[in-house]
Formats: C-alpha cells, structure tokens, sequence
C-alpha cells in the first residue's frame, strides 16, 4: 500500500514510521517543501522517496496531510483533486472547522475523513518523530457521516492498529472544546515564558531557583511558531473566548492574594483539586 | 545523632528518608499536629517515634521544621528556645523573608539555617515522601552569614551528601525570584484548573481531549491548599507584581489573536522559545 505523506515533521514522519510498522508491505512517499527535510526523513527512514505532490498523491491510497493548519485549509481541495476514486485523504491539523468548510463542497468529500491525533511533544521537524507518538492517545474523527462509510472504516482500523482510542465529534465543537484543553495550555505557556524572560532581563541569576513544577508548567512554550501561529488565527473566537475566562480566574486570583485572604484562596484551591479527577483519566492514557 | 523532623509531608518525609540513607546513626524523631500522620510516618519506617515538639527538640542536633510556612513563622522562635545551645534548626519553606523576620532578633539567631530546597511533587502528605526527592535538586541557602559558619558548614554538607547543589542568596531575593519561576507557576496552573472545570458544567466531554500538554500545564492544580495558602500570603507583594506581569502578557496575546496576527504571534512565541536555553539547565538536574 502506498502512503503519501504530506509534510515530514513530528505528526507526519510519527505517523509514517507508525504505520510502517502495523501495516504490510508499506511504501511511504514524502512530500515537503523544505528539501531538508524532505532528505533528513529518507535518511532516517522515515520515507522510501521523495516526490512532488502532483505525482505522489494519485499513486496514494492514502493520503495523510500533516502541515501548519493555514496550509492543510490551502492544500485539502488540492488534494482531493489529486487523490484516485478509491484513495482517502486525511488531516493531523490541531483544528477542524475551517479545514471541514474548505472540503464541504468538494465533489470528493467522502473521500476525506477529518482527523485530530491528541498527541505530541514541545519538538518539531522530522528528527522528532518516533513510532510510539499515537500509543494510547486519542484519535478524534470530526464529521464522519459526511466521509465515505468505508473509508472512515479503513481509516479507523488504521488508527486501532497503533493503539488509539477513536472517538467522534462535531468538527465545530471540536474547535471550541480544544481552544480550552489545548490551545489555552500553550497559551498559558507562552505567556509564563515571556513574564519570566523579561524578568531575567534585571535578575540575571532568576532560573538558578527554577524546578521541575516551572519546567512543567512552560515546556509547551518550546512549542514551533510556524504550527501554533495559524493554530492561534484559525480557532481564535474559541481561544478568545477561553483566554477572557482565563484572565478573569487570574485577575480575581490576584485580588485574593492582594487582599492576603488566606480562606478564600484555600477555597479555590480545594475547589480545582478536584482536578485530580480529570488528571487521573489522562494519565492512564500516557 | 538524633534528628527531629516537625511536620511529616512531603518534604519533612522525604528529608527523613534521605538522611537515615546518608548518615550513621541517626534517629528520627516526628512531630506531627496530626496523630494519623505521625503513626503513618511511623509505619512507613520515615522516622523511629512520635513525641512532642518540647520534648524532641531539646535532644536534637538538628531540627527540622517542615510544616506550611505560616507555621514555620510561628514555630521558629519556640524551636529556636528549645533546641539546645550546639543544635541547628533549619526550615524547608517556600518563602523566607518573613521565616528570617521571625528569628532575626532571637539570642540563638546563629544556630538558624534558612533553607528552601527546589524540590517537591504535587502530592502530599507522609505516604507521598520518597528518599530520592532531593537527588540533584537545589538547595538555597539564605541569610549564611546570619548563621554560625560550623552550624551551616554542617547543614550544607549534610545537604551534599543528599546530592544537592547548594547556592546562597538573601532571602528578600530569594522571595522576589521564587515569585517568579515557583509561585506564579502554581497560579497558572490553579487558574487554567479552574477555567477549564468552569466550561466542564456546560460541556461535560471536554476531557477526552486533554491529551499531555494539558496534564503538564495542570499538573500542580493538584497541590495542597494547606501548603500554598500560607505561600500566597506571605509572598502576597512579589507575587502579585508577577501575576500582574503574566495578566499583562496574557491580554496582550489575546489581542493579538483577536486581530489574527499570525506574524506578531510568531514574532512573540520565537522570542518565547528561548526559553529552551532556561529549560534544558533545569531539565539536566532531574
């Protein structure tokens, strides 16, 4: 079977060495506009060869596009065009909404099965990827009753053979639940990356005293600008939204502490305790 | 040599693990306001027998206090009464202004040792300590020349034999830094906690999205409420010029995505990935 990967990076070149092992007789084609990476995945096996879209998608039986979220919207109907009548076309892109409108009115809709992996790390390009990435993680497939019943079949027999758990779900709610689980955990990062940056500035000596509890709370802001900008842009009303209720959590937190009350932020804490709970069920998974 | 170990969690646990590993003859001895921890420091082997704070201080060559920093403001002057004239007390707290405030004009200032070790888990209580909490961890000192230099050559070496790296610092500092990379990592972990089980009333699924960036970014909303509250009092000022700095970034990103600016956003999580250079020096120490 042939695959054709569009995009040689963590998810891509994490999924293309995945499937090299689940499936049989697998010849993985790469597709990438930086020849760097293009050569860096051969050399590291994660592709057989190095191929042009317009020639590597038509031979593909599936077609796995895994670039920035503005490029996936920008290649998808590209794609389907390209794909034989029997090929299926799949997403890794972090959002579902816009990527599902640029498909809806293509005469090959059912041909695409919108997908989102609930995997990653902070790294990027192909040197990051590694087969156990999908193990035990969350695949969501967004929209399934307008892909082809078969194609979604194949295309989720695919993902139970690396071990994922597949789950369902409207691409647009989709878009709004991540912003909050995801998309505002970067955000977070990011900003706590920036305050005590700038802090260093004047307390040059600031991250002698930085833990594990920092490390953890700011590896994401590692993350590559070039996936989370058109991440940020594509799914912004949702982060907007989830980012205001997060400044407000903050800013009342600070008046607790301001006004030194002790009962109150002893109140709040008990409160997100409870987070345990939710915690529990994500770590069974990794 | 007898050690008295005040307040038997997490640290108070983990510093009597360690140290029964590293010295001869030692004996620990607890002190705990809640029975059921003594005797579960007691069967977990973390320290040899239960007595008052009265009667095991007096024969301790060092005394610990190990419970949340409110009380260790409390309980330094009485310890320092108590411990005899060749005995060192030291603390594990958080913060240390206020901690040396409490001693600084007690006749046995000089038998004090301020100390914070960076080190610690989400979890608490005597069934969280483990002997290797400390391993390569950080071990502030502050205030050394306020201390007798036998008494802090003793309590430095005791540390090193843990596998500490030791540094010093004054611990006004020493709470204007720890704001920072401690304290405001804590707040932006209990304030996205919050957010996100704020949007769970109304979307009940929202966790089978939450993949591993999430968990890091939550992990220490699990934190104890009994520990932090006294924290977030007692550094209220330094911590509230840190939050403040991080609701500021914050708003700024968040009108950066409400404009889409998918250039400015890029612009700033580059700057932001220098963080990189911070996270691999403390990512080398555990």
């Amino acid at each position: 079977m042939k695959i054709c990967v569009i995009g040689l990076g963590l998810l891509g070149g994490s999924f293309a060495l995945g499937v090299r092992n689940t499936l049989d007789d697998v010849e993985i084609i790469g597709v990438d506009k930086n020849p760097e990476h293009s050569q860096k995945a051969l050399e590291l096996g994660i592709i057989d060869k190095i191929m042009t879209m317009e020639d590597a998608v038509p031979q593909a039986t599936i077609a796995v596009i895994a670039t920035p979220v503005n490029i996936i919207e920008y290649q998808l109907p590209f794609v389907l065009d390209l794909i034989s009548p029997m090929g299926v076309v799949i997403d890794l892109g972090s959002t579902k909404g816009n990527i599902c409108k640029a498909a809806e009115d293509h005469p090959k809709r059912a041909r695409y099965v919108a997908t989102h992996p609930i995997a990653g790390t902070e790294n990027s390009g192909p040197e990051s990827a590694f087969k156990g990435l999908f193990r035990n993680k969350t695949m969501i497939i967004c929209d399934r009753e307008k892909s082809d019943p078969i194609a979604y079949q194949f295309i989720k027999s695919i993902f139970k053979d690396l071990d994922m758990q597949v789950s369902y779900m409207d691409s647009v709610e989709h878009d709004k639940h991540i912003a909050y689980v995801s998309h505002l955990s970067h955000i977070s990062s990011f900003a706590l990356g920036a305050t005590v940056l700038d802090m260093e500035k004047s307390e040059k000596s600031i991250f002698a005293m930085a833990g594990s509890g920092f490390s953890s709370t700011v590896r994401l802001a590692k993350s590559s600008p070039a996936m989370w900008a058109p991440i940020f842009e594509q799914n912004a009303e949702n982060i907007s939204e989830a980012l205001g209720s997060y400044i407000e959590h903050l800013k009342s937190f600070k008046e607790i502490i301001d006004n030194k009350d002790m009962e109150k932020s002893t109140q709040v804490m008990n409160r997100v305790n409870d987070i345990r709970r939710v915690l529990k069920g994500i770590d069974i998974k990794s």
